[in-house]
């Protein structure tokens, strides 16, 4: 069945890359994909495919397709929620939402998975056991979306899964796999200094805030570099430091909003204490107040040992697959980390290089953009691995 | 006929008082303050008022009062537009505008002048020449009002000029007032940093336009400790920071806006220039780059001396006037200087801190208020001022 | 005689230089000028001049000429210390002492004053009254010579005093004085910041010092520009910064040491509190501890005003003195602050810019120097001031 | 002859605590340790032992103790060097030399090989092959002593190495082992920022390099937190900031020195240039310069799989080794890299952290102090590798 399945995703590579467009056209933000959510289930209606589930834990649906044999239940898992940047790429699949952008590819993510539905649909009577499409919301903002879907069942009854994500640091043709840690542990965090507003040619009878929310930026930076054991990796970034005034009014309050990344549960907390001490002593300095919540986001995403070997030899069998390479651990967070405490499987990177740049812009950059052939590749890859299971397990079965 | 106008002026309080709070709860932003206007307007229609031009220079409203006998033209000014700031006061007479509000106290301003209108008309047979009120729209933000205004002509014939701004402070009681320079000059800067955004999780393939802003804020700090002469007055505020990000989303770019008071005109030149090098060297750091827009706002003000003299001796003279003192020159800007360049007059400050305080919250404050009866004085003191020049005057003449 | 002295002044430059530049070879540091003491107390000894005694409050020398006939005291003031600096000129008369130089131009006061003695002694058949030759040691270290001296009684007797600092930024030919305030209160502080010292490669089991103590020094700069009132001038800067460490080994301690400048005992008392919150919050970001002390050194310099203006009269009559100018406050402390305190007297400065420089090196720079004609203009003005003194004593006492 | 050896440990371990007390006491800075190495080489001519060798390399002693039988060489090595830093604990055998300390130990590491020497050389009948005690100075202090002994022949026909380095903050009875790297490159770097130094007073007229400095030992701590990847563990510190001036004359230079460690090579090159463009910047923003040298140090420290594994098991057998555990990469450089690019072994840390404490002082901290416990334990681990090295040899000739 692999064959076919296969040659059929050649042939609709090109819907694959329409539908792209398409997300790509129409992001929404985590949470409020309500349009992104009722074109993946008007997909599935179009397909025929009648055990959607949609409002799972929220915007996730999930679609279920059905081997006319029976076997295990593989779960392949898609985000489909985009970002707060602005586009500001110059290509004709721009996004047309103000402010709202898929710069992560999570608009690759699923067209790969719905097409690579369609195909397995089709396919359906040579299908041993079942497929689980899980089409999740809110990937890009804690406490994202999978602790939802999976409450909401969407895990019931499956025996293992399999997710991806674009990487467009990778070349295409590239699959990056890690067993144990992968993914770090995602946090966030709110300061809000309190000064003391006025006029901005009377700094001395003020409390500045901006000039305490900018040394408290410089302060946080301190942490990484002197307070953690540098072995241990560990990220504190600022992403938002709002303080709106007038020019000449200087400002009453500042709010800072960032990300906390680690990998041991140590340093975390280790962190998570010392930006409270950063932003007290900031504020003494500055005769300030603060508030300060520091939200625990996605835990690091741990794959498992068996089904991430299994994955490496599935992949190295693909023609498109060129190289299957251990990838250090990456400091992204993902809440996949919450389906692998649930079942196995791994989770792993599929290289989505742009065509002839020398480096690509980074995730989450206003002008990111992947190459769309790698689509091709991690839908290959999700479908070799979720055939190969059901005849591995016949295989077993045999034996 | 003064002593009349004090009297009428204090049988008139109460509606001064009123028009503070309508104006208090309905605050315009600079520039718009269209409804305001009209509000002016339609007072002084309804006063009969015949001589009266709107869209003066903009937003302007220019009244005069012309007195039965001949005699100078003294012009007396109160600007009338609010700042973007959120009302935190807890009073019946709160801004009912989000994000508005009178932080500066032109309500006041405009109450004491449009009721002291109300008073000289009553009074007008009895006056000698004429009285123009200038009612100046955009103080806040330059370019200003008083700029356009005087270009379309509202100093016209105009012999005299007073002003007065209502401060917090100072006790009600106590007018300041200062020969030659009392206020700086008052500059507007726009700084944007340009980064390279990315994801939060991966710093080292990004430049961080949180930090790099973060450093220029404190890197202007330090053009006032370290680069100006210490003898030199001279203050760099910066009102807004503004990076509004997701959280986990390093900034492409930071904009920063401030304010730079100076009362020397080479001092003002170097700090164009060094706040160039700081943003310069920063991004040079971050391997960043920048834009930056240096906007020359109102000029010192410079009183002069005959006129401020002048307005001392008939302030001394007012009962409500307790005591009549020399002012340190505020680092604060207006432009008022623009007047004080066609007409010769005076600025000057009428105490208006609040009852019962230790300290009142400073100009542009979210709690800044003023104690109402400082309109009083205030009203009184240009009502002095304006009367006496008549009377100077035909003494001049006879003598 | 006032004619007499100017020519033997003339004629005596060529030994004013070369006892200048004597000195400038033989700098000697704050308590420790032994040998410099010794010099001039020779000096005096071979002119002839018997009333003259040594170890006054500590290093100084006073010297007194008695004038034939009688007359007021007159005391002319003249420091003698080096400063802790390494010369970095190519001259001849560069210092032979390692790390000691005249950089502030003491020697240059000295060979004036003794100079203007040998002149003065030669013609004491003329002088009416006395002069008292104040050769003050220890001016650039609190607490100064001049306390202990004026205890040792070197005022004694004293009817008015004057004294001149050579000024390198200013042109030769110009004296520049000022009523009131001239020099600036002039405080030490001293911080020890105690981290907890370690190996290099592990900073998150050290508290840094140098961290702590680099953050320290830029947080001082903010209360000038944010915390003083900016009308106030004050100048914060730490001239030591010391961590003596090997590279490897994070530092347990770094001492800073550093002055404050004011002329407002308010903002004095200020600052005083504010280095200590900064030390106090700083520390606390850091876990670490300090101890701070802040030594109040000389109080500003206050002229008197009939001493002052008599000096620009007299000062304006002579012929190598082509400008007589007000000067702004400097921010420069001196304690000849304490010598007004006691009786009546001016300070003034006297243009000692080099020759064919734009810009001169600022005082206490490694390369500075001054033009050595500026001696000259010194003895001659202060020559005019004690000789007149006798005068106009004579003057009033006729009428 | 093992069991005679250690037991031969045992009842010399406290001459064992005596030398090494007597070291601790009469501490040298590195290359300059000419007592100490005079001090070693006389204890070998005391025990007998005749085929030494003294300024090998520069201060090392080489001291080879033949056996009767035929067999392997195996070289053991020991640093004596100690370091800058003063001396704060309160003990009988304190440094009594003013800022010279054993802050890291190597007064054991000597002690237990001069023991362990004179036990083997008691029993050199019994010994197969030979061993060679190599006494290293300057491992402090990059090119450190290694380097050169080597080139001087230290290695000449040695099969295999070990040594091993006293660690604080390790419990008595740990030896912590790890294949591949376990130590990191250490490297050096001396910036000297050349501002433009003057009177305290006037900061306008100069360039402040303590201002400076401190701005950048703070840039650089930004290379760590935002530039480098977070997971390629680096450290800067910078451990010396000397800028030595009277407290009232702002800084003309400032010197700093510190250290970087890394593992990749590539984030070795990225941090030199970092630093660099980091100064460039900071310089920049004050008009100032510098110069920078950046010192490559020595490399990562890579142990041999084949001799850790082996010295894993012939530790695990000793009574007073409770656990033989795993370590993470150290950020600590150390010269024995060099030894393990010529021949093969391994070295490994013995823990001696101090009874009764909780936490011990870290390495190169002025109160720093080791359980002298710990030298027995290193002594019978490296006599345990030393004398089954020959056996192991036997054993495999047999077959």
């Amino acid at each position: 069945m692999l064959e076919n399945l296969l040659s059929l995703l050649d042939r609709y590579y090109d819907e694959m890359v329409e539908i792209r467009r398409h997300l790509h056209q129409h992001p929404e933000l985590s949470f409020k994909e309500y349009k992104t959510a009722n074109y993946i289930a008007a997909y599935y209606e179009k397909l025929g495919v009648t055990d959607v589930r949609t409002d799972v834990g929220g915007n996730g649906v999930v679609a279920k397709v059905h081997g006319a044999k029976p076997g295990k239940t593989v779960a392949l898992r898609a985000d489909f929620d985009a970002l707060p940047i602005q586009d500001e790429k110059e290509v004709p699949y721009k996004s047309t939402v103000e402010g709202v952008m898929h710069a992560c590819g999570h608009d690759g993510h699923t067209a790969t998975l719905l097409v690579l539905a369609k195909a397995i649909h089709e396919l359906r009577n040579e299908l041993s056991g079942t497929v689980v499409f899980i089409h999740q919301h809110a990937e890009e903002y804690a406490p994202g979306g999978a602790i939802a879907m999976i409450e909401d069942g969407c895990l019931d009854g499956v025996d293992v899964i399999f997710g991806t994500h674009l990487w467009a640091s990778v070349p295409v043709g590239t699959i990056e796999y890690r067993v144990g840690p992968i993914m770090a542990a995602a946090d966030r965090f709110e300061i809000k200094v309190q000064g003391s507003g006025g006029h901005g040619a009377q700094p001395h009878r003020t409390k500045d805030a901006v000039v305490t929310a900018s040394q408290l930026v410089l302060n946080l930076q301190q942490i990484v570099s002197r307070y953690v054991n540098p072995v241990e990796p560990s990220v504190i970034s600022v992403g938002k430091f709002v303080a709106e005034n007038a020019f000449n009014v200087i400002a009453d309050t500042a709010s800072l909003e960032g990300t906390v990344r680690t990998f041991s549960e140590d340093v975390r907390d280790q962190i998570e204490r010392d930006i409270d001490k950063a932003a007290y002593a900031t504020c003494a300095l500055n005769d300030s107040t603060y508030t300060y919540k520091f939200h625990r986001g996605y835990p690091a995403v741990i794959n498992h040992k068996e089904e991430t070997e299994y994955l490496v030899s599935v992949a190295s069998n693909l023609e498109e697959v060129k190289h299957v390479v251990e990838t250090e651990p990456q400091m992204g967070g993902e809440d996949f980390s919450y389906y692998l405490r649930h079942v196995k499987g791994s989770f792993f990177f599929t290289g989505a290089k742009p065509k002839g740049v020398e480096e690509a812009y980074p995730h989450h950059h206003p002008k990111f953009d992947i190459n769309e052939k790698a689509m091709l590749v991690a839908a290959k890859t999700l479908a070799a691995a979720t055939i190969n299971v059901h005849a591995e397990a016949k295989t077993a079965t045999n034996v």
